[in-house]
């Protein structure tokens, strides 16, 4: 409520911080990278890493998702992507990564090849198989559906077998309101009480949308709307959720529930836009317990995406709002999340990059770590 | 009268946000798009969208000012443009479209071919054949004159019959200080007054010219001091009317005018500086009824600008501070206002955009998104 | 004293604001251009406009300040320059003109000829002779001195009549301590004193320089610290005084000296970094009585830095801080000034600028315009 | 703790400055340049100059250290470089010149071979050799050492007799917990307490941090957090520690532990992103009493780099956070810290520039110097 300030005579509006506008500043003890602890729990998963995939195409295939799980990360699969519609979307993955992507006209008919590709049905086949393929390799299999289809596909994912449930659209509400005639939506609190597996649900980018989140039952909340390399909303829709202020924010609802509710903690992930391992360390600086990554993975060399990055608003119907952005390729999954780096960009080992800015500041397990002192200073980049 | 912050000792100036410094936020309801009304009403008329063309030339012609009228919005003609100085525009659009604008010597030679093509005088023939031709469609007709023509042209614009009158300036005040001999400025009030039609006037850039506008009767006022893509003024004339700021001060105007006039809701129109949908989002967020567009049609397939936009500053004969700029073309009249978008960035499907805004935050007309949540959060383009 | 922020625990700094972080905004009347009075008056002698050119090589020959003057401004002579070094500086100029600039080993090449070309002596001669041509063309006679030479050449100039003397550095203080050794510094107060003609002397960049100054008996003050096109102060030397604050202090410090001296206006000249009309507008909207402009009228056809711009900084022995800089050439001095403009870009028509952003804005003479709105929006160039 | 702004709910963080977003400004007594003592003294030592070369294989050859004690400054020899390492690094310098830097596989190349340079181990009898070809030369010797070498090397290099010891990491703390089984960490109190040589430790990049290594002993702290040209650390890391508020956090350290101590002063040493000579004047007057020079010194025609330069952190073995960058040659050790400077963008004539800053603005010594007026304006590059 406090640090706001006046647009005009008729509006006011808060400050809003992102990532880009902070830094972490050390202070007095160090430590060895090699005592940090940065593993992480949700509900009764034990992860040796904060990372948890975002479920796009571009990043994650049944193949990848497992290579994360076994580095110590969660790969989440999209279950409303190519791999749930097509037999084998390797041709259409070839092909997309084809695409040129320069001019405009080239972008509209790169829009227009996603917008076919994804017009395929979901086939409730495929997505059972994916997701044993997943289970099969030992590794927790999490998969993920949007708002608007878990009424229809919950069934199908949680008879195949999931360990985690995710749910996640551009904004998730605990309360939507459907117009007359559409199926009536998705009611989140008791789908939750009934659902046997931990659910994690977002974007929100509030306290009270999150606050409303937690107390539907999740296990954990993503933070964000639209903030990643792929997105483009606050052109579009004049709509923007500065992640920093974001984060804070929800990890205060987090603070909050947890008295509210007697010692139930949600899990708070923050979901894009931390291209680099600098914004992965901000991200927990601010009071995320984990993060969802999507062009940061798309730059391996295992990934589907080839080098291209991509999410559901690139090929949404009549309103695109989201764009299939070249990332390149950096390395293999191992060395972007554990490195050894090559490149001193940010690009490759994450894991090893969030070790030392622990060290470096004295803390010693990622929990700790929300609370290390964090300086505002906009980035002047040369 | 707060917010003001010291320049130097002997100055002091208040701090003032553009659309580019804000966005606006996710709350905690979502609703379906399709339950949005983006519908407005001013004075006797209805539009299905809060959309005013700008009256320029590389904007409205009589084809495009009824296709805009089809699809659920205003068209203004220009009645001081190219369509009725000249018989036939065509040919000089045509050449118009030709010109280089690339080197300074290429811009001084552009603004003296526009110069030239303006000094052709008005035919009052022509006015109301074009104003005629608008009628003719069955669609609302809306024309614009400058304060300065206002006097003189009035009585043909009336007699040849528009719904709406449309008095457009870079700046238009209540009040206007002639210079001796001039001719007698017009008499906004009395003007007003007299005349049988709704009259919508502006620029004004303030709370206290916005609520003189408002004291003169008019219907509606609009927001704006070249703000556009097509203006060069803050160079030139070192004034700028940041909008996010200038909207919410004339809101407040609307506000506080309602109240003393016992009732009366005059409408306040954003003019300028929305050149995509995300914008528009935020024009309406700051307190807008409607908005006034100018280079966002003006990349329509159907502009008689071809790709290329300018205003009456860029053939100003002594003055020229504005510039004919190249937005090129990126879909027809219906794509770029009511989709389907093909480019996600902001150009297409702008009513769709605005409907998905106002349904991600919970709002289900404009009136009530007028409320919306705003953060400050300076864009950092990368 | 108030607004100040703490940059650490040891060091607190005050906000300071540039032009371009400010912009001049639209009040409730207008006006007609025509009825603005942009008249300026200093001691005994009246201007059509409130425009003094910087006593810079590429500024001001005889002819130009001759020219500048029959326009209705003041040009003034560097007398330490090319053309009191030189019988033809002519040759020299071309020779300039032609010298690269792109690389740094082009640069110091270019830096090494200045300093070889300003290394020829003075002579009393020339000073005496280029003053007479001036005074001959029957407009005000202005030449300029450093602090350094004053002492050594002001006779030369009084003798061949100056109407206003300059003396003007990158910093001028009333009180300068010298090195022992050192001839004996200018008294300035003395100086002032004892000399028929009124003096104007600068830069100063704050309230209490400026207000020292103002005690020597000056007439009228410079504003400003190196700011121009043509410096590299904040690079080099880490000294920068952003013009809007400094104008602003500065005129504050006219005020408190007009009642500490029981009636004297000392002016308040804006000196440096005013290359647009709109920073005209806003250095008078600061409180500027007038404005030096250098690269604004070395883009004049007549300019004799054929298309160049560059200051003594540029050519200093052994700290160069200045640099040449392209700056083109738009027109001609009268289109300069007084139009008619043929670029939109705050080129041309600097003084139809003025009158027009006075006009909108509603001030009908310069002092009162001293006292229009202003806000604080940082420049976004696109 | 005042100054903080809320980021979001539930974190708060202080607004921190860069060089970048400060200036000074000139106050109202003007000095001659000549009169101005830039010397420094630390310890039993005395310097011409506040100059302090880092210790990086880029900048500092035994050669480049005599050459900087000989202008007046001090040459830190990195006893953990190629100069130690190898018995004639010459070629190797000659190929790391060579290698490209363009690309990301150029750059992961090229780390690779950096890499395998730093490789080789230390040999003690270079250490020995390189110090004794400094002390030869009769200026003052100085060597560094990275925290983690110190307990196994100190030995070495104070047989083979310093001046001065430097114990420089990215960020050193008084107190480091290391992992079990690895090597105890040195007990910096103990160890200074113990050493002969004055020692000057860091980076230190907040109050408390550099008042805890003041507590140690130490004779100078370095101030700084990997902020130089060669560092990456704010995209890899997410840690920043913007320079003037680190300094003027520093500089009251050392102010509070002046009294706390009853009277030991604790030099403070600006380390990192002082690239120009503007950069140097706003570190002292931030409160440094010195700095320590990489990228500056790295244009010297003498440095070892060859135009290129790199830190430790380029070849770090699975982390690597810095770049090898190119910074050019612009004249040699002399015109860039002594003059003549031959271009006036701040890269050469550093001492010069410091010299003319406080001459400006009335200052004559460094100490006082520290007292002088700064303005936040973050810069606009045009």
């Amino acid at each position: 409520m406090s640090y706001e300030v006046e647009i005009g005579r008729g509006k006011r509006g808060r400050r809003a911080y992102s990532l880009d506008d902070i830094a972490v500043v050390p202070s007095r003890r160090t430590r060895d990278p090699e005592l940090m602890s940065v593993s992480w729990q949700i509900d009764a998963y034990q992860f040796a890493m904060p990372v948890i995939s975002a479920p796009m195409d571009s990043v994650v295939s049944p193949e990848t998702a497992v290579a994360i799980g076994r580095l110590g990360g969660l790969g989440v699969l999209d279950l409303e992507g190519l791999w749930t519609r097509h037999e084998d979307p390797e041709p259409l993955l070839d092909e997309i990564s084809e695409l040129r992507g320069g001019t405009r006209a080239e972008v509209a008919e790169a829009t227009r090849r996603l917008q076919r590709a994804y017009s395929a049905p979901i086939d409730p086949e495929l997505v059972a198989q994916r997701l044993k393929q997943v289970r099969d390799a030992g590794v927790v299999v999490a998969g993920a559906l949007s708002p608007q289809r878990t009424a229809q596909l919950w069934k199908t994912v949680v008879d195949a077998g999931v360990d985690l449930f995710v749910i996640r659209g551009t904004t998730v509400s605990a309360e939507h309101v459907a117009a007359a005639g559409a199926e009536a939506p998705l009611n989140l609190k008791q789908f939750i009480y009934e659902l046997e597996v931990p659910v994690v649900v977002g974007g929100a980018a509030s306290y009270t949308a999150a606050l409303h989140l937690m107390r539907t039952g999740a296990a954990g909340v993503l933070v964000g709307f639209g903030g990643g390399a792929a997105h483009t909303t606050r052109g579009a829709l004049g709509i923007h959720a500065p992640m920093a202020t974001a984060i804070a924010d929800v990890a205060a609802a987090r603070r909050d529930y947890l008295d509210e509710s007697g010692g139930r903690y949600v899990h708070v992930i923050a979901d894009g836009g931390m291209g680099l391992s600098g914004d992965v360390v901000k991200a927990v600086a601010c009071g995320a317990d984990a993060v969802m990554l999507g062009a940061a993975l798309a730059r391996a060399t295992e990934a589907p995406g080839r080098g291209w990055h991509w999410g559901p608003e690139a090929h949404h119907g009549d309103l695109p709002r989201g764009q299939r952005v070249h990332v390149g390729t950096v390395g293999s999954l191992e060395e972007i999340l554990l490195g050894p780096g090559t490149t001193p960009d940010g690009t490759t080992n994450l894991i090893g990059a969030l070790r030392r800015a622990m060290a470096t500041t004295g803390y010693s397990d990622l929990k700790e770590f929300q609370r290390v002192e964090v300086v505002v200073s906009p980035y002047q980049p040369t």
